[in-house]
């Protein structure tokens, strides 16, 4: 097994014992046998089998804090807020998948369209955030930085709700209207939607079970961690999303494991906002009169003619080198030093290498 | 202006500027103007327009607790609070109704029925529910307390997604089974749907706020007064929601202000299931053809011969006597002492005298 797939099965081995704590809570409460069973069967359908970087990424970087191996206890309390992103995660996507009437999800149905599920889907998905609340108090209730990790739970949850409606209402699936697309838009969104709670949230919280304090000296300077990681870790999940928005459109099918449907879907993504900003009148009649059209490949196409036209492979390019070049600079700014709790240029390179140039 | 009217006025007063906090927090996150103006719209929808007993249960706990009028200061934060248990309720509302298949709610059509809303109203349920947790970190961040707010919310709010699971599984509309009906299985729903989050968690907000230690002496004898609080409520809730079904049954719909629709939706009320328990196997067999038929008047008329005939208006009768002699009972055991920040009778005997014998 390589050392990645060892480390999956570790975090996904830690999920089994999470599972039984909530399915065990529920039993203890004197629920029927149906509704424990009912349960059990929305956490083990919803939480794992995404690609868990999320959730890993808590245990990866309280490890780089240590600068060394997490001994057992830490490992689980470090699984238990990574497995809180993958709930909190869970729970925004089983309701999405219902509000955006997707049909599948990580190769499965979505869960609301599951045999005999329907829309209890909803309070499932109430479950899988109630779940987060009661493995935190279990676990860390008599922590000092018990209250921050409610906190930035409920701080996330609410930025990323925020995220969720300017989409929804930005890009309706069934109503095009490319006046409401901008640039600004598309970062507010992303960063609302995506950012605060894939990429600072699961750092935040290694920090504060690494007990990183508020704020420390180094060489005589006042350091404010969590303020250091925030100004990164936003634009490099905004980063991210734009590459993933450029991916939809640009990566070969059989790369990307999936086929982009952005532009029939109508998505506020990266590459129509970078579109509208710099194209010719014409141009801009063939994006209205093309996107966001379902059963139209050919209207798909005309849309991709225009990106092609506007040059947003270069664009891209020439985007992501910068972007590289300014988060890079921004890590090697972070003054590091030998104490324990600080902050490391690690935790920001780890997820910066994943990300740059990937392919799907 | 009546005392009871002036008292309601006063309540809703504090929601203008509990809601003006909410905007502005959305505002001051950078939000669009349309996506600020559509959450303003959803709380003003969703949180008002009730009976609000919930939420002024809090104002009048704290008052009864502190034996004298609240001050400013005091009032507001009670409003908070209370306020926030009627925002938990819009948000399991908005989401029941959309479950449901519900049409109007309060007098309006549900929100998801609204002009233009849909299923955006599922991620404007979650931003109610994520208001509470903005306003309490606001105003109570400093207080010794603040921990048992944050963790009462959650609880109640894993409490009554259980019981709306159960119930949802029990009961649903499309599909009769009275088989899995019980007098147990009913209570279990009630105490996890209704009596954790409409009884227990405004006195024990109120409590809090009153700074009503985990335990304290009196007479020589330790009392543990959120375990006392919770013994009385949790059974009044129970009788609370009995009475609901019953009236649903029982009750002239001129006098109820709607019409009783539990036979024919399926639900898993009392009155079916304290028939169910002494029905012979002829009046089973019709319980069993006609219960949750829609559209089929005869149906509902002939459930409703069956409830007269086992004389469910004198279990009723019987059961309420008993039960107010019980929790009265359990009332005056409640040592009382002069000391302030201690529980006091009264909690309990204005929330009783507000529910016995009442016909609407």
């Amino acid at each position: 097994m390589s050392d990645k797939a060892a480390k999956r099965a570790k975090f996904e081995h830690a999920w089994t014992r999470i599972r039984d704590e909530l399915v065990g809570y529920a039993a203890g409460e004197g629920m029927p046998k149906e509704a424990v069973e009912w349960y059990t069967k929305s956490l083990d359908y919803n939480v794992p089998g995404g690609k868990l970087n999320r959730g890993m990424s808590v245990v990866d970087t309280a490890e780089i804090i240590k600068g060394a191996k997490l001994d057992d206890d830490e490992y689980y309390k470090a699984a238990i807020l990574g497995w809180g992103v993958e709930l909190l995660q869970a729970f925004f996507l089983v309701s999405d998948d219902i509000m955006d009437s997707s049909i599948t999800r990580r190769g499965q149905p979505c869960w609301y369209r599951a045999p005999g599920i329907g829309m209890i889907a909803i309070n499932d998905g109430f479950m899988l955030e109630s779940a987060i609340y009661y493995l935190i108090k279990k676990h860390f209730r008599s922590e000092p930085y018990y209250v921050d990790l409610l906190e930035i739970f409920h701080e996330t949850t609410f930025q990323t709700e925020l995220g969720q409606l300017i989409d929804l209402i930005t890009a309706p699936e069934d109503s095009v209207d490319l006046n409401k697309f901008s640039l600004d838009k598309h970062r507010l969104i992303v960063i609302y939607k995506t950012a605060y709670y894939s990429f600072y949230l699961p750092v935040a919280l290694a920090m504060y079970m690494s007990r990183v304090p508020a704020s420390y000296e180094l060489d005589g300077k006042k350091i404010e961690p969590y303020k250091v990681a925030m100004d990164i870790l936003i634009p490099l999940g905004e980063y991210f999303q734009i590459q993933d928005d450029f991916l939809d459109f640009s990566a070969p099918p059989e790369i990307l494991g999936k086929i982009g449907t952005d532009i029939v879907d109508n998505k506020c993504s990266w590459c129509i906002n970078t579109a509208l900003a710099v194209v010719t009148p014409e141009q801009r009649a063939v994006l209205d009169a093309n996107y966001g059209k379902k059963n139209e490949p050919a209207a798909e196409q005309r849309v991709k003619d225009v990106f092609e036209a506007v040059d947003l492979r270069g664009r891209y390019a020439k985007y992501e080198a910068e972007v590289y070049g300014k988060l890079n600079a921004l890590i090697a700014g972070i003054p590091e030093g030998p104490q324990p709790g600080t902050l490391k240029r690690a935790v920001f390179t780890s997820f910066l290498e994943k990300i740059y140039k990937r392919t799907k």
